[in-house]
Parts: C-alpha cells; sequence; structure tokens
C-alpha cells in the first residue's frame, strides 16, 4: 500500500465557527488527504485538526491550511488560555504506516519552506526536524508567545528557519516539524484529592525524573469529582502506555487508592494497543502484522 | 471498503508437496482472494490453508480448491492422526469486515451446493449453517470418519445437505460453514507436571463446565520440558483472551505455578486485542474504529 502520514496541526481559532470551517475546508478540499477530526476549544480559543493521507496529499493541505489561517486570523486581536505564536500554532508530521520518520522530516522542510514563500509566514523547524537541539522542544520555540516574538527573533538562537528573521504582523509565526505518534492518555483516580494525583503526574514525568517521554499532572475532574493524572506520552515506543498505568497503579496503591479508568483522547496508534496486548497476556513471539487479519488489509 | 471474509480449509493432505502446492494454487490463482497463509502437517497429513477477499473471489477459490483436492487427492489411501470425512475436510467461512454472519451462511450455502454439484462431494452445512442442532459440531458430523460416512449417511438424521444420501468414492465427504473467527490460544506454565495443565484445562472448557466458548486440555511441549493448556477459543466476543487468561492464572496460583508466557497460533482478529488492551487498561467509552489511526485506512 502507499506511504500514509498524519498531521495535527492547532489553528489560534476555536470560537468564530466561519473562520474554523473555512480552514478545516482546506483539508476537506484537498484530494489525498482524509480529514479523521477537528476539536476547537473555546477557552484556548484554539482548535486541533487531525487528517491523514500521502505525503504529497498532506504536504497539499497543510500549505493550503496556512494561507487560509493567515487570512483570517488575526493574533493582534487574539485571547485565550493556551500559549500561541501563530495563526496556525504548530503543524507536526508523523509516520504512520509505511513511512519513516525521515520521510516526515524531508516532508516537514518542503512544507516549511512553502509555507514561508506562498503563506508568508516565518517557520521554526521542531522537534525531530530542529536545525538545534535548543529547538527541539515547541515550549521553548514559542515562549515570549505571539507579542514578544518579534523581538525574540533578533536573537541569533532564534531566526526562524524559513521566511527571515521577522513575524508576520498579524499571523505571526509556525513551528513544523516531524514527530512520533503522541498519545493523550488520562487515568482516573478513586480520590477527590487532587494533591495525590498531583504527586503521582510528578512521579512518572520525565521533567521530574520519572519516565522518558512522559508530561504529566495532576487535574481535578469537578464533574465526578475525581482527580485524574492527565498525561501526554511524547513516544509510546519508549514508555509504553501499560508501564505507566502499572507505575500509577503501584504509586496510588500506597494511598489506598484504586485506578478506576483510563480515557484515550482523540487518536491513537495501533501498536500501541498491540503492545498492551501482548504484555499483559505475556504472548510470545507475537507478529501483530502478520498474526492481526485486518493488517493484511492495510 | 468492499466486504472482506475470511475461510480457513483444511485439506487430507500434509505430506506430498505436489498435491499440496496444487490445491493451493487455486487460492493463488483466484482474483479477489489473497492466500494469508498454509501450513503442513505431516504426521496429522492435513494441510489448513488460510485465504481471505471478497466474498465472490472466496466463492471461487473455495469451488475450484475442492474440485482440485476431489481429483488429487485419495481418501482410501490415507493415514493421518487427525480424524478426516473427506479430501477437503472442512470450510469454514468467517466474516472480517463489513460482512455478517448471514452473509457467510449465504455463502456457505451457495458454496456448498456448488461443490456437490461441480465437485460431486456431498457437502455437510455446519455450525451457524447447519440444518438441525445435532448437525453443528464438527467432530459429531465426522464420527465414523471416511471409512464410516458411507454407512452413516444412510441415517436419515445424517443425511448430506447437498450431494445426495451418499459419499464420493474416494473424496468423501465436506464440512462447510459459517462460523465466527476461532482463536488457537496456548498457555504455557511453568511447571513439567502435565497434571496441572490437565486439570486446568478442564475447569476451564466448556464442555466440563467452564467459560463458553472454550475448548482446552494439557499437552507437553517436551523440547521446552513445561506443560501448556492448549485452547481453542470459538468465539471471543463470549469469552475473551484476557478472561482465559486470567482463570489460568488464578488456578495454576493454587500450586505455586506462574503462567510463564502465551502464544497466538496463526491468525486472530484485531478486536480480540483491542478488547485486551481496554480490559487490562480500563480505558473508559473506548472507540477503536474511531480511535485507532490505522483502522481509518480499513
Amino acid at each position: 500500500m502507499a506511504k500514509i502520514i498524519e498531521s495535527v496541526p492547532n489553528i489560534s481559532e476555536g470560537r468564530n465557527k466561519e473562520v474554523i470551517e473555512a480552514c478545516v475546508d482546506q483539508i476537506r478540499n484537498t484530494p489525498g488527504c482524509t480529514l479523521l477530526n477537528y476539536s476547537s476549544d473555546e477557552d484556548h480559543n484554539r482548535t486541533v485538526i487531525t487528517y491523514m493521507g500521502s505525503l504529497e496529499g498532506c504536504e497539499e493541505a497543510s500549505v493550503k491550511l496556512a494561507k487560509k489561517a493567515v487570512e483570517l486570523i488575526d493574533l493582534t486581536k487574539h485571547e485565550g488560555a493556551h500559549p500561541r505564536m501563530g495563526c496556525v500554532d504548530v503543524m507536526p508530521f508523523i509516520p504512520i504506516k509505511e513511512s519513516t520518520m525521515e520521510e516526515c522530516d524531508e516532508l516537514a522542510h518542503r512544507v516549511g519552506k512553502r509555507i514561508a514563500e506562498e503563506a508568508d509566514l516565518p517557520v521554526f523547524l521542531y522537534e525531530k526536524s530542529a536545525s538545534a537541539p535548543h529547538r527541539q522542544n515547541l515550549a521553548k520555540i514559542r515562549k515570549g508567545q505571539f507579542e514578544g516574538m518579534a523581538e525574540k527573533v533578533k536573537d541569533a538562537d532564534w531566526i526562524p528557519d524559513f521566511g527571515g528573521q521577522r513575524i508576520h504582523p498579524t499571523g505571526g509565526c509556525v513551528a513544523v516539524g516531524a514527530r512520533p505518534p503522541l498519545i493523550a492518555f488520562n487515568i482516573n483516580l478513586g480520590t477527590s484529592d487532587l494533591e495525590i494525583a498531583t504527586r503521582i503526574g510528578k512521579i512518572i514525568r520525565e521533567s521530574s525524573g520519572g519516565l522518558k517521554c512522559v508530561k504529566a499532572m495532576g487535574v481535578m475532574l469537578e464533574d465526578r469529582n475525581i482527580a485524574q493524572v492527565s498525561i501526554n506520552m511524547t513516544d509510546f515506543t519508549v514508555t509504553p502506555l501499560y508501564r505507566v498505568t502499572e507505575l500509577v497503579r503501584a504509586e496510588a496503591a500506597r494511598y489506598g487508592v484504586p485506578v478506576i479508568g483510563t480515557e484515550i483522547i482523540g487518536l491513537a496508534p495501533m501498536q500501541a494497543f498491540f503492545d498492551t496486548a501482548e504484555y499483559y497476556l505475556q504472548i510470545e513471539d507475537f507478529q501483530p502484522d502478520v498474526q492481526v487479519i485486518e493488517n493484511h488489509l492495510l
């Protein structure tokens, strides 16, 4: 079958339905590319769009999305809870099937160059496409946000990779890059004590010395009156779902607190579930590509 | 996408490579049908062939296979450890994607009729396609084997569904029917005591009062010097993989014996692994059709 990749850009508009639909239409109307999902958050004033397709299809859709976003979204008037630096804020390319990280990196370079030229938006390459180690992390690139970026790019460390040493006056700038699939995974605890979720979040996350490729924090689910460990898994091939789940179970047990459920938010790759089944069932020599019937259809 | 089904016929030849290849060629050379696997057992003198495709593709391939088998395989000269009643012994049709059990049942009727007419082999409809409750179980139909079937079909209870009250003189007869996917699943125990595996097999299998849709027995893996609970799961939507595994773990624990590994033999449906991940991770409201990226490619 053909090479398939996924992209999950975030645009800085989560309230104006007309603007959101006009942007999403760029994906809907591009051959070789399939819209999977889009989801707006009014508080964040931000929309996540998920699509999948061939390298060529996703390239066209992504460039068209950037052109439409810079036309319709004005960051000088934007307010929202989520940090942002551009009308299209971030645009990751993710290998899914028969495609490699290297191909996604090459695509990020092509799309970055085209967005700078055709949408007039300066581009930072990030994650696996970053041009220097200090430019891998999106939060570090975006620090200062739209309002501070015009000044920030004067620093030699923060010159955009494409589009010159400037930002677009209303569209800002955008981060484009290749990365592994991210899994948004939440673990719900049988307690209303947020402090327990917060402590467990600190124990499991990489930045506090926990598991590699895990970001985590405690949050309160007010409507259910339970505490949750909210997790982003940035590479499930390094730290798998089952390891995070078992570590949270073990740490919660010291408080006499059970895991009462988990949530997979949005989309996740098939392999993450095969890995989970393989671990818990202790399957020897499991070969999902050969042994799972439907994989012969892919 | 198109309707996809699977078929896993067994032919009564596991030694003569020319005959086996000539039979498998019938699958290879049929459009709309993909050969997934074939595996011969010399002791059983039997070959299992697995293929997948459209209803039409699998119909053609299955009829062609029966015609080639009756031409090349002579049951009057057949010896092997496995019970058998025909040159093609059994031919199940299994719904995989966008197809229903009812469609597989209709296909079994069409194929059964054609095999009787075109290959001159009388056909028993079995499992979900059986014409009476006492004819669902393959072992009951096959009892008496090739050597006894000519006499058996004189009984009003055992008249073939297609092809008349007779068997083919060298080809015998064949069971054709719709059934759910079967998972061959073995659980290896950390003991060389076969008796423990035998007792656990008895506890978990339906026929001794255990779990529905589970067949199980203890066997010795001589080369590894460990005992194994060898299991056939005839409907994983009724009794899932994780329930069997956890029950075996619990029963083995009373002997201080751990489960040291499991084996998925051959092919298994994707949903069985999603169900497993959902159970162990306690995923709330999991929707694999929507949430697993690759499912959007199927």
